[in-house]
């Protein structure tokens, strides 16, 4: 076996067998194939594709390129939620409280942002002394006693991934569905988890931009799921304007804990409930979606879901004392109110160009090294539907980067739309997929 | 501008800018462009090609990428043949004299076998004394003074081609005809020469297995040279059994000798002497194809091909005895009689096998670092066409390597096809393509 003719097998568009990935993936993971050669064997995947067992297989290697942790000792279902990634999205922080008060436990492992998408991780560290680096006894010790960690991903899970994401991210190779699936599937394994609940975005702010490639991707990752025996539900949501009002990662977070405090904005209520909704039935905890919104909404007002996070970022180490005053958190010098010299109903407000906008007020990465400014970020003030009058509050602006200012207002106000017509406000959730 | 850009730019099938294209093939040249983004473009190109403007683009900026021969001080045309490589393909060694005998000047940069292909160096070397490494003014004025000069590519014509062939080799992405046309054309351009002559092979031996294949190829260097306003015409040649009978360097060199003193086989001979009318035909000192090939039919029966040729070796510190006396080489050890156990015609003659056989006798490569023995090979006895009758010899094996003789005897045996009925043998000059 050597790696050219499995690189030419792929190019020609031929199916690779499980022994041929794995020669790949070991191989890299270990050194003994350059990058040369992943990166076109890699372009081979963009162009020809894989099928769900190749896909199966590749989730495989990398998942055996690394350690996985092994949860069986506490009692009960694990269950993990993911999502793509998108714009405002901080569905993650309210959630895995409010299931673990539900008797679920949730060992979430999240991610960082990059470009336009903010990560879970980021938001977290905003709270000031929260560690997202725990030991693997520390991380166990918190499942079992409170019943939810939120960390991010060690050194020792799924090496494979981080080597080969960021050579796709050099080499034009991010976007290919058996890539992406692989690349979440592996290390939602790797967690030990029993069921895993995916939130596919599909629209402007996502990576994936048509409802046709969203559910491709669902299929995909449902296919991918079941063949490595992992239990899955799919939600696939609307990612067209950013999610809830904040986007920045202490506004996000900031809006996480109002909306834990039952005061968040609809949307993000709604997507938080249905996705632990599925969370439930999945652990046979609940059988009617209703049922199950409903025993969740409850949790939310009585605060029990808010008493489990605050249990959490103490044990991590954050100081609670901003969840209890967030107004004392230090905010950037610039504060600047957008307001609207238009009049209509907002018909579009584009999540991909807030994203990017947020970035530049330095509440993001380009790339991976960037360090990132917790305070800096957008709170919109209108959405999609929402009647406009001429000088309106558009949205805020939080920077200490003077420089960006004009360009970044310009770049907002471009990202609403207006009609004349009453517009209706876009469908969240736009379809669910399951498989055992 | 920057690299990941462009990969997905032709990642999605769209056309690349003339600065695209320069942008990464003169960063990596220069070391500032990775290997893997090269290679990750370089399968983008594989999958989704390159249209005629593109290729001579590329075809440019490998070109400008080093140094440009300057032959204009030499008067008369400079013309050269080329051929995309095949299996027993001698024909550059009697033709390059030949031409000179007709009064061209031949200034010709060949390459070294690979694989089953062999290489017009490794034959020349063959020869003691023989070098193929010239300076520029030995070069020049050989061209000068005798007409023909054959050298191996200088590290400073196309360093790009040299950078960017080495990395095609190791990420199966040799087989591209926009890949190979810019390959073949820039350094075509770099010797320097108003026209050329290529033979395009088809079929088992060649790289272009389709009739298909090799016309898609053809247009694409035609229209790649017109581009880059070198004269240029094509011949479709068969390779589908090798060319003559000999397989193997100093057998192969031996042969074209024998081919220049009148006595070389019919179809070395005829594609030689087509070859030659075009180039004739391209430097205007002729019109009429038939008149050409009878004039220089005669350059090689009054034996004045052969007396450049060892002119030639002479001044490129060849042992002219070799040429007088080819007895007197010193050959392997073995030497095999393969004899026939079955009776026809020879329906089949695979060239592919057979070039494999000749690099497992030590007459060729598996990677470039490998030593030749150049006494190795193979020389046939029956071609396609031929009668066989139970016992007859069908070739003579010559190897050092007692180890692989029996697996290469099976080889050999079954690269033969046999029909009990009359078999033609096949058209060896398939098309001929043309344009100024």
């Amino acid at each position: 076996m050597n790696a050219i003719d499995i690189i030419a097998k792929k190019r020609d568009g031929k199916k690779l067998t499980a022994e041929e990935i794995d020669f790949l993936v070991y191989g890299y993971t270990s050194n003994q194939i350059p990058d040369y050669q992943m990166s076109a064997w890699l372009m081979a995947i963009y162009q020809q594709g894989m099928d769900a067992y190749e896909t199966a297989y590749m989730t495989k290697s990398m998942l055996f390129s690394g350690e996985r942790i092994n949860l069986s000792r506490i009692p009960g279902p694990k269950i993990d939620k993911h999502s793509t990634g998108g714009v405002g999205d901080k569905v993650s922080i309210v959630l895995a409280p409010l299931m673990a008060a539900a008797g679920l436990r949730v060992p979430m492992i999240s991610g960082r942002g990059l470009g336009h998408s903010g990560g879970t991780l980021d938001k977290l560290e905003a709270i000031p002394g929260f560690r997202t680096k725990l030991t693997a006894d520390e991380f166990y010790e918190q499942v079992e006693q409170i019943g939810v960690a939120m960390i991010g991903q060690t050194d020792h899970l799924v090496p494979a991934d981080k080597k080969i994401y960021a050579l796709r991210d050099a080499t034009a190779t991010i976007g290919s569905i058996p890539l992406i699936t692989s690349s979440i599937i592996s290390k939602k394994l790797a967690e030990g988890i029993d069921g895993l609940v995916l939130d596919v975005k599909m629209g402007r702010g996502a990576f994936m931009k048509s409802y046709a490639e969203a559910v491709e991707l669902a299929k995909s990752l449902i296919q991918t799921a079941a063949l490595n025996k992992l239990a899955i539900r799919v939600l696939i949501t609307n990612m067209d304007q950013p999610l809830g009002y904040a986007v920045g990662n202490w506004l996000e977070t900031r809006e996480a804990i109002m909306t834990l405090k039952g005061r968040g904005p609809a949307d993000v209520m709604i997507l938080t409930l249905a996705l632990g909704a599925n969370m439930l039935i999945m652990s046979g905890k609940a059988t009617d979606p209703q049922k199950a919104m409903e025993a969740l909404r409850k949790l939310i007002y009585s605060e029990k879901a808010y008493e489990k996070f605050a249990e959490m970022v103490v044990s991590q180490g954050g100081d609670i004392s901003y969840l209890l005053d967030p107004g004392k958190y230090p905010m950037p010098k610039i504060k600047y109110q957008i307001r609207s010299s238009e009049e209509g109903y907002v018909s579009g407000l584009d999540a991909l160009e807030i994203g990017r906008a947020v970035v530049k007020l330095g509440g993001g990465r380009n790339v991976i090294e960037d360090q990132i400014d917790f305070g800096a970020g957008i709170v919109l003030n209108k959405k999609i539907g929402d009647k406009v009058a001429k000088g309106d509050l558009l949205a805020l602006l939080y920077t200490d980067r003077d420089r960006v200012l004009s360009e970044v207002i310009e770049q907002v106000k471009n990202a609403f739309a207006f009609s004349p017509e009453k517009v209706e406000s876009p469908k969240l959730i736009l379809k669910a997929l399951a498989k055992m």
